[in-house]
């Protein structure tokens, strides 16, 4: 089943999407669960059992919004794919290198992902991202699927000046609406334990990035395992993968994002996450005679 | 007026704290609230009007939480005493460091700061604490002041081989009930803008590290100004805003935090968060001959 958090008429919500459009699961449990991370803290995604005969929404009414839009751990994997690793010319220390975005810097599928008047160097991050269903700490690798939720895509934008002038990636990470999660979640039961997943990047049609999940240096159990090591994990959690080579900044020459560039990031049994590049003008521009 | 969450006899509560006891803000406002952050999103914390005639709990029937339980961002400074950063033997860049705690990393006073099995390197870092108390984004250095709740002593809690041993100091500074926030938020009114505080950490009576606010690379408006460039900034924020010289990790010989260690930050003016350091071992230890 997809799952995905929404707006209709001014109110947030969470549901399923269908051929037929989308089931809404805040009206249908009548209001018990607020969201879809405190839905998933009472329920197995796999074991809802909901009655499909028809929709409560067409597609076209809703407004998507990030998969989880209030996670209380957005956990980002840095420099997993060897290719990316290559490209940027880093040394591999044999441990998974962990960061944190937060809920602001999110949009959702077809939101605009916004290019800060303070930068220029806006690139894309295609990413796999992983939801947790099940509260873990000090998770096995052998136990690690059991505590997934489901999979979606994710773009992990970044705004390189911010990200690389200081040791720490922070700022660069955390503009506000700079990554994009969508368009839902696909349920651990769609998709086989460790089946190889393609990933695919593009920007205005043009491929940017490839590969597929047998690449990454440390696999989705191995990340559960180890930052479940430190922290708890709990449901609703995210767990962003990393990205694979062909990032914007080592294009030859550099291919940063622009006003009206739109951003696919396509994952196999999952789907597309679409999002528009929007210039966030604040201050007015001095005039130019 | 000194705010506080606190949890009374199971269930979590905030308020304000007399020299007489408790006032019990969740159950003056019947509910209202659910939290001290949802409160700080509707109130003032200079402008709450409160018949401080009776209190409603001791202080020794109530366990402190930390002062802000749930922050949507723990937004931490790196590096932001000269006496620290040449002790680590950083090179400055200009601007501020940042990265982020989440929430599970956090305990309240009196709470055991919890020693991992996965490590021996546990290191404190004495800090002061900003609550935000109106949301802004792009705030100007000279509007910051206008944008804080209130102030509290954090302990930056570190376990230093995971946070040192890729670029990114994720894990290290992440490993559930590590750090430490509180007693009590002391609201803006308290403390002129701008005055100067002074932050001492003890081990054991010992003091390991003592500074002056004046000494800060990039001041607490300068911070504000900063961050909000990137993200915004909400009610119940947290900005922990660095920590001087003397941490463990530089001392000679190294004089990293055991088992039954007490760890005090006191702040002038807010006063001083206690912790005790305890091993949180979890699995079967192997029995030596």
């Amino acid at each position: 089943m997809k799952f995905l958090s929404f707006r209709y008429q001014n109110t947030d919500s969470f549901g399923i999407v269908t051929e037929e459009g989308v089931i809404d699961l805040k009206k249908r449990f009548e209001n018990k669960y607020s969201d879809l991370k405190s839905f998933l803290e009472d329920n197995r995604a796999e074991d809802v059992q909901i009655n499909t005969d028809s929709v409560d929404h067409q597609l076209d009414e809703i407004t998507f919004l990030p998969v989880i839009p209030n996670p209380s751990k957005i956990i980002c994997i840095g420099l997993n794919y060897h290719a990316h690793v290559e490209e940027v010319g880093a040394k591999e220390s044999g441990y998974p290198i962990v960061f944190f975005r937060v809920a602001d810097s999110q949009v959702g599928h077809q939101g605009d992902m916004l290019l800060p008047e303070e930068s220029a160097d806006f690139d894309y991050e295609g990413e796999i991202a992983v939801v947790i269903g099940k509260k873990g700490r000090r998770i096995k690798e052998e136990d690690a699927y059991e505590h997934i939720a489901g999979y979606s895509c994710y773009n992990d934008g970044s705004i390189r000046d911010w990200q690389l002038r200081t040791p720490q990636w922070g700022p660069g990470k955390n503009f506000d609406q700079t990554g994009a999660f969508g368009p839902w979640m696909v349920s651990r039961g769609e998709i086989k334990d460790g089946e190889v997943l393609s990933l695919e990047t593009r920007v205005n049609g043009e491929v940017r990035q490839r590969t597929t999940t047998d690449l990454l240096i440390f696999s989705i159990p191995k990340l559960i395992s180890f930052i479940s090591s430190f922290t708890t994990l709990n449901p609703g959690d995210v767990i962003v993968t990393g990205t694979p080579g062909g990032v914007a900044l080592k294009r030859e020459p550099q291919a940063y994002l622009k006003e009206g560039d739109v951003v696919e990031i396509e994952v196999s049994k999952i789907g597309t996450l679409i999002n528009k590049v929007k210039a966030d003008v604040v201050s007015p521009r001095p005039v130019r005679s």
